[in-house]
């Protein structure tokens, strides 16, 4: 909170509307549904509805509560011209045009300005307590994955061994899955982003698992990939460039690293080997209350990483109608080099199972 | 579509922006998480990322295909241009400052006007394939609140039921949890909206459990309230008071029905028998797509039910500290009266486990 009120006086505000859930909750601990959050140099008041007057004091309780009944942003408005505000920030990729209406017909008289990302920002530098909380979702990943990978075999279908895979990490007290875990076998594990399906695996596919847990509203995320009975050489082939890809580059993530010469290591890799159209996607993302935040670790991005990131490394390359092969680490950024967060091994050598 | 595009017409619109996955679901099938869609008097474009293009080709083939790579908006609003479109409308409530922001840099020349709920307005109307799907939900839902029943016991964890409910209607195939369950015991029974916790159940206390199925994209919604063990007087009361007040209010679910005048049924007899301050919340709500949706039953609400809507009529009274009680069933509106989709008996007084 200090270090956003610093942000706010270096940009002439003096308030922010914050408006998504996720960066309401960094800053609050409120979880609830519906709400908005308005920062100014001295308060931090909550607005919410009736539904969430007594959550919203437990999970909040260094904010003011303001219970209201409709028209949650036309009360922020008027909240902040009582309150004698100036200049006040909205971010404009987390309002929408119907609430950005309201919050000015509140407001008459406050000069409101876009001011983008700056939560944002700030959720990329992890503490050590967010970090701890993301290892705790990366061992319960870890701990599901192990079980998921007893369950693969020919005739295994895909929507059951992600279902045993979300069953195991919430009994083991996920809250959730991070994202709706994939298993992407045959010729879906081409699909970068596939849906897991009602597919049975076959002897020979590979099986793309791409998942993460969900601890305390922080996240993990590790891709693995296998193949089942058997597979072609180039299967082995283009695991194993896709392994020294992602070794390669996150032998080098460490504060002060450019995410755009990270990506370009791998890609670099890839590219030589003649597979360079192959990997449609970024390197990697930051993690933690979401699961694809800052920074963004994709060609030509010039931000440096800086201590308390937490990265993912995830190189692939997609065959399509043939297969396709993508490793994924979890790593806390630090000054000298990097924590992997994800426990489980990434063997060099495409593992049959 | 047709539907759609006469409404279109009738607003003076040549083209509409559809940016809520919820309204591109409906419309073309596509259930990516990045898209948005175009629709003009001929032509349904859908644009999205290269993740989605071969989904999107298998999901919504009925529309034509953009990829993409950064700039939706920007990318609909040249097509818009290049189309000759000239008024295209847009849906402030689903659109962010930024995007809309995106949409008019690319749609230069093209005047862009609000038409806030014109898909929504469409979907509060299934047609039968809808509502079988619904009812399928609602089965799932039925089948495991039966199970969840049988787990209610002094000692108990709230969380652990939700979850064997949750693990009951996703192996049984339902793709999700409608919402997170509630499971909300003793105290914590008497927060309209409690969120589930470890909280164990203990003799004596109430049990609101809320619940739903999604299958192929639709919802299902239902609540029930139990008693372990024992239960004092005025929990017997509570409960008999909202059973009636539900009964009465679905018994006059129909087309032509005037929403705010169901929830005056309920609200009436709550209020009667003197805790008219303990129904904080509307009577009900559409549910389709989303679990919440249009039409609105609330009070003071003027608009008619029409044949298709499918709505929740679910009354509650709550007890700060000491507990509460809903009753929820999920109807389908015809002409001479409703099909309760909920399958679960609703005894007329509390059920004791």
């Amino acid at each position: 909170m200090a270090r956003l009120r610093a942000r706010l006086s270096e940009a002439g505000l003096d308030g922010l509307v914050v408006s998504a859930p996720s960066n309401i909750f960094y800053l609050s601990g409120f979880r609830g549904s519906s709400g908005a959050l308005l920062i100014s140099s001295d308060r931090a008041v909550l607005f919410s509805d009736f539904r969430y007057r007594i959550q919203a004091q437990q999970q909040a309780p260094e904010c003011e509560f303001r219970e209201v009944q409709r028209g949650l942003l036309r009360a922020v408005g008027c909240f902040s011209q009582e309150a004698g505000l100036s200049r006040v920030g909205f971010d404009s990729a987390h309002l929408t045009c119907a609430l950005r209406q309201q919050l000015a017909e509140g407001a008459s008289g406050v000069e409101l300005d876009v001011a983008d990302g700056m939560v944002e920002e700030l959720r990329a530098v992890k503490d050590p307590a967010e970090v701890e909380l993301i290892r705790k979702a990366a061992a319960l990943a870890d701990a599901a994955l192990a079980h998921m990978v007893s369950l693969l075999r020919p005739g295994a279908v895909e929507r059951e061994v992600a279902l045993e895979g979300e069953f195991f990490m919430r009994r083991e007290g996920a809250e959730a899955t991070a994202f709706d875990i994939i298993v992407a076998s045959g010729d879906r594990s081409a699909l970068p982003h596939a849906e897991t399906t009602a597919r049975e695996i076959r002897k020979g596919d590979l099986v793309v698992i791409d998942m993460g847990a969900r601890v305390e509203g922080y996240c993990s995320d590790m891709t693995r990939t296998f193949a089942v009975g058997s597979a072609s050489s180039q299967a082995r082939e283009i695991y194993g460039l896709v392994y020294r890809a992602q070794r390669a580059s996150a032998a080098q993530v460490r504060a002060g690293a450019r995410c755009g010469e990270l990506d370009a290591i791998a890609r670099g890799l890839i590219a030589e080997a003649g597979y360079g159209d192959c990997f449609g996607h970024g390197l990697g993302h930051g993690v933690g209350i979401e699961v694809h935040e800052a920074p963004r670790l994709g060609r030509d991005e010039e931000t440096e990483l800086v201590a308390g990131n937490v990265v993912t490394v995830e190189p692939g390359i997609y065959l399509e109608g043939k297969g396709g092969v993508r490793l994924e680490d979890l790593a806390a950024v630090g000054d000298e080099g990097a924590e992997t967060l994800t426990g489980s091994t990434m063997p060099p050598d495409l593992p049959i199972v």
